[in-house]
């Protein structure tokens, strides 16, 4: 049974073993409200996920500590585990799939754990894990739905208190429910007035699907860039804390989470991860009308993202942004037709990256060809100048 | 003259207008020194620029202040002057080339600043700027040559030595000299025992070859990712303050540059801009074997990097890391072919993002085709094992 004095211990216990992170006031993200982000993704391995892992494990009794303890996870609550372990001087292993990103892999194993490996997808990793702990007498650290783990990551909630005064409410991310839970609990102990929100991703929705079925449900598939929030089913400890402290949930979509990745980036020069992103993408789309004008803490969770993830998000942001575009234009066939289009653009200072040039097809006329060309632009009002000047010219231009 | 009394007045000044940014300790960097960083990427307007404006501005006569500054700038010093007039509530005028990017273009102006967009590249605003300043009376902001703007920049100096204990370094990103001048004089006049480094880039090497030559030396171009320092020639007093307090210099090239770029992102959460990753770069590429073992502070100076330019980042650090890919196979051409490699590729685990499909040229055998494939690998083992995987099916691959 969670308690607030269990909470302050865990506290206690991580004092010397974690980062207090900042929270930093900023304009810079929404005119809306008073923002504050929380930031844990320069949190020791990169995320909250050490604050759980580390009060679990220290909560352990002395055969149980030297048995060692076992997880299955490609991600945070890996590294949260491998570190945890290792600051208490005890063996930890670690499942993966081995088809994880090798800069998890590494980050995992750089913390000194061992780490098994398991041919295929998460769920089988997960199964080798159980297969593990029973032959080994391991002691399994679950990522989210356990009552010391919740503890720890509730320490967020008593650190925002501390750090950010006559707060009215706070935006988490939510996953399998572990952060929210300890989170939601501290926070409503303590000062019940502030409002707690949760944020899923719109491709991963299983804690907002069980509250709004009002049991437990499992997704059959997620799928999202915010790989630390992918859970197909929320933990049942976790969704009877959401249930009874969480204030609101909404969603955000991948494209909203990108956005808020790159504003993270332009203005607060800061990485946030997929989950690390969501609370600010849901305040910058506005999902709570009701925090207009309030004083609101984001937790930003972790910033490990993959840098393969993190250039899409930049692509798909320039693109949005009308600092990238690709033109493409049907041509008559005949010499002279690329130098003319290729002046014009250099006249109105695009920067030309690639030149795709293709002869006629079944969709074109017979003497026509097709030129597609990949350009880096400075805005929508300079990508529409191009588009008039080429027009002008009289290119045929195809959206 | 400047004295250690004008930069302490500069630091009261600034005290209620700046914020004292957080000097970070990282283990994750580098194995070669305690390495700190000053995170001056995370100052209002994201860079050190607004300390040395904002002194500047602050001691100009009732008259000057009435009647104006104005600056030349495409980056961080327009935004640094915009919002260090506003504070002071003055008129500021900041001439900018045309072609500047929007989202520079759009920051300074969002600090209330009168923007001129002048035709042509720096050295054309620059003209600009000179005349505007003679016809409407206006006070020019040196962007680092103005012993004023260089007590601002010490600032940075005294706050390092306050936060960090026996330091034995400090490094600093230099272009025209002005942030390195200042905090130089600052630390030699306080703690001389620490030694003072600059970087520049390896394009843009102006103060190391002035320093070199023993006079001031003007560079005919200068080119690099680093654009903050891309400085064609030092100041007259920066020179002076250099030659007198800089106890060593190196230059990075843009490769060393992006390197130190993605692993802030990576390892740090950390936005660096090119000018603001160079002491980072330095560090990490051993240009200092002095360091080695040494308490070391570099300045991350600014974070206000061109999301294009990011992105370019990004993709060469992938590549060079082995995480994306381009395949170019001889293929005879014969149907069957591409679903044959595409399947080889796919049982691989390696994740195609891109196909050119191309038919014989003059390079070729006839009856030959080119296949180019770019793709998302996992490490340069995981290239290795496609590359023995295609050639074991009997594929060609050209390098």
């Amino acid at each position: 049974m969670l308690t607030i004095e269990r909470v302050i211990h865990a506290q206690k216990v991580l004092e010397d073993a974690i980062y207090k992170t900042d929270v930093v006031r900023t304009s810079a993200l929404t005119d809306t409200c008073e923002l504050f982000l929380k930031a844990e993704n320069l949190q020791k391995t990169g995320s909250f996920k050490i604050r759980g892992a580390y009060y679990k494990i220290s909560q352990l009794s002395p055969e149980e500590k030297q048995r060692g303890v076992i997880a299955c996870s490609a991600g945070n609550h890996a590294q949260g585990v491998a570190l945890a372990a290792q600051k208490n001087k005890i063996p930890a292993l670690i499942c993966l799939p081995d088809g994880a990103p090798i800069s998890k892999v590494e980050a995992t194993r750089s913390y000194g754990a061992e780490l098994c490996l398991v041919p295929g997808v998460y769920d089988d990793a997960y199964t080798r894990a159980l297969q593990l702990k029973e032959e080994r007498g391991l002691t399994f650290i679950h990522p989210f739905d356990d009552e010391d783990v919740i503890a720890g990551q509730g320490t967020i909630g008593l650190e925002i208190l501390s750090q950010v005064k006559n707060l009215d409410a706070i935006v988490v991310p939510v996953g399998g429910g572990g952060l929210i839970s300890g989170v939601a609990f501290a926070v409503k102990s303590i000062a019940p007035n502030i409002k707690v929100y949760g944020v899923q991703a719109a491709g991963a929705p299983s804690m907002l699907t069980s509250l709004t079925d009002g049991h437990i449900e499992s997704l059959a598939s997620v799928s999202t860039i915010a790989d630390g929030i992918a859970v197909k089913q929320p933990g049942e400890h976790t969704f009877e804390y959401c249930r009874k402290y969480v204030d609101g949930m909404a969603t955000v979509t991948d494209e909203e989470i990108s956005a808020a990745i790159l504003a993270l980036i332009e203005k607060q020069k800061m990485i946030a991860e997929g989950a690390g992103a969501t609370p600010v993408a849901a305040v910058m789309a506005g999902k709570f009308p009701e925090l207009t004008g309030k004083r609101v803490c984001c937790l930003v969770s972790g910033g490990n993202i993959d840098v393969t993830i993190l250039s899409r998000v930049i692509t798909r942001g320039l693109v949005m942004s009308g600092r990238q575009f690709t033109l493409n234009i049907e041509l008559l066939d005949k010499p002279g037709q690329l130098v003319a289009v290729s002046r014009i653009i250099a006249e109105c200072g695009a920067n030309v990256v690639a030149v795709h040039h293709e002869h006629a097809n079944a969709g074109s006329a017979v003497i026509g060809c097709y030129l597609r060309i990949d350009m880096e632009t400075r805005n929508f009002e300079h990508i529409a100048q191009i588009k008039r000047a080429l027009a002008d010219a009289g290119f045929k231009i195809c959206d």
